[in-house]
């Protein structure tokens, strides 16, 4: 999917909500166990309730993995389920992979080519060539993890580091997520690469979009985290709106009844009406 | 597996080397591709014929994720396979996670309970949490990302970093994968946490050692990404040997005909002497 696709669909559907799949089969219904996939019947009917209220699914792959293959196999059916019932929504396999480099391009595979996913987040630990395998399949996104919404986020992001980027003068001094995010731009484009910065730390947003004013952002922590959707918009918003706002276990699991679906739905909409009334206010 | 139990494994095989099965389908001999699951027919080969003379089996999870649910089940047919015929051997998922707690929580699940690795190696970029749910099972261990084998190890790990670590006196300068060593390993102990340092880097490892003297050092880069074994152990090596050095192309890639697990077997045996040599002049 290219950059204005992304738009249009932010325009047509009134929301940038991304909905996490972070699918955890001990919070199933009972009902559901009796299913062969019952991670995949869960998503199936989330996904049937809520497709025309977001414009991109986050399916967080700890979860699938930690049934083992059975789990994989979850994963493979919803993907799969998605690119053919709601192919117009964008596609995340919160991965948060990166390798040396023939190993990324092995992840790429996997996720961009086997699963057909539109997007996959990456660490950055690694530098260059742990991301640009990812950057060769065309119409495809890396999300690079630039300033998570966790605590431990404060243990390195955050910490002061030094560079020198011309021959004179003194170091430039930046934040880590601050350098990796000028330095990660100049490898890539805003047409293939997405920043993932946390909900909780919404006015940082404003120095962000100082370095990278195009580039969408992926924003995890509204809701469960704490986030503030309303400053999410205030801080980071751009002429292409420019974010995706993810909301998982507040939509997924509000309910653990068999009424789940309808009540994640009813969560759905009322961010898709914030967003609405936010794009209204400081875009269209 | 303690600490003391991989040192007496080392000593009796007198050897560190840890076998890479970075397994690429599309490398294997024709033959193969008829059984039901090449890749692990193509690993139980390799194990059957070096689990003598390696003390660990790292397995690179993007190379199985690659082939989608089927090759997740490869490393599941693997690592239950080691597991079964050599219990002794020391066994590593190279997958690189780390994400927010209760996502690491279910990657910590997925690789140390359900597939019974010992071992995982995870990215520090979020930090603690992302981290401790890890460090949580008994008897095993953290791999934690210091300073990688790749090019791009030079774009954010020696970026020098400032951090304000006493109330008053000037902050303390170190790089960024000095610092992330300083700082992990008070949430640890030389009992449940490693580090990967490349052995492209092994002049490096003299600094390493004055801050981590006891911890074990995974060693990936010796072999096909040039690194040599005797400047990481004349570096590296402590009163435990605190070295596990990986090869992995250079061992299961030695042939891509029929002959390939007798081809690995003696390029593991190559290591294998080398690393006797230099126990008996650095350590016993």
């Amino acid at each position: 999917m290219t950059k204005e696709e992304l738009f249009l669909t932010i325009k047509k559907k009134k929301s940038f909500l991304c909905i996490g799949l972070d699918t955890d089969i001990t919070k199933l219904p009972a009902k559901l166990l009796e299913t062969e996939d019952p991670v995949f019947e869960f998503n199936k009917n989330i996904i049937d309730l809520s497709h025309d209220l977001c414009v991109a699914y986050k399916l967080n792959t700890a979860f699938y993995e930690s049934q083992g293959a059975k789990g994989w196999l979850s994963l493979e059916n919803t993907i799969n389920y998605i690119n053919k019932t709601a192919p117009g929504v964008f596609t995340i396999a919160d991965a948060k992979r990166g390798d040396i480099g023939n190993t990324s391009k092995m992840y790429a595979k996997a996720f961009l080519e086997t699963l057909n996913f539109d997007a996959i987040t990456v660490a950055p630990y690694m530098g260059e060539d742990s991301i640009s395998p990812f950057l060769e399949y065309k119409n495809k996104w890396v999300i690079l993890l630039a300033l998570t919404s966790n605590k431990g986020a404060f243990d390195f992001q955050t910490s002061k580091v030094s560079m020198n980027e011309k021959q004179s003068g003194p170091p430039i001094e930046r934040f880590l997520y601050q350098q990796v995010i000028e330095t990660s731009k100049k490898w890539s484009s805003p047409e293939n690469m997405m920043y993932v910065v946390g909900a909780t730390k919404a006015e940082m947003l404003l120095d962000i979009r100082k370095i990278i004013p195009d580039n969408f952002l992926l924003v995890p922590g509204v809701g469960a985290q704490g986030g503030s959707l309303h400053d999410v918009v205030k801080y980071g918003i751009n002429k292409q709106c420019g974010l995706l706002v993810n909301s998982s276990r507040g939509i997924i699991y509000a309910s653990t009844e068999n009424n789940y679906a309808a009540r994640a739905r009813e969560e759905a909409q009322k961010l898709q009406k914030e967003m609405e009334i936010l794009l209204n206010q400081y875009l269209l």
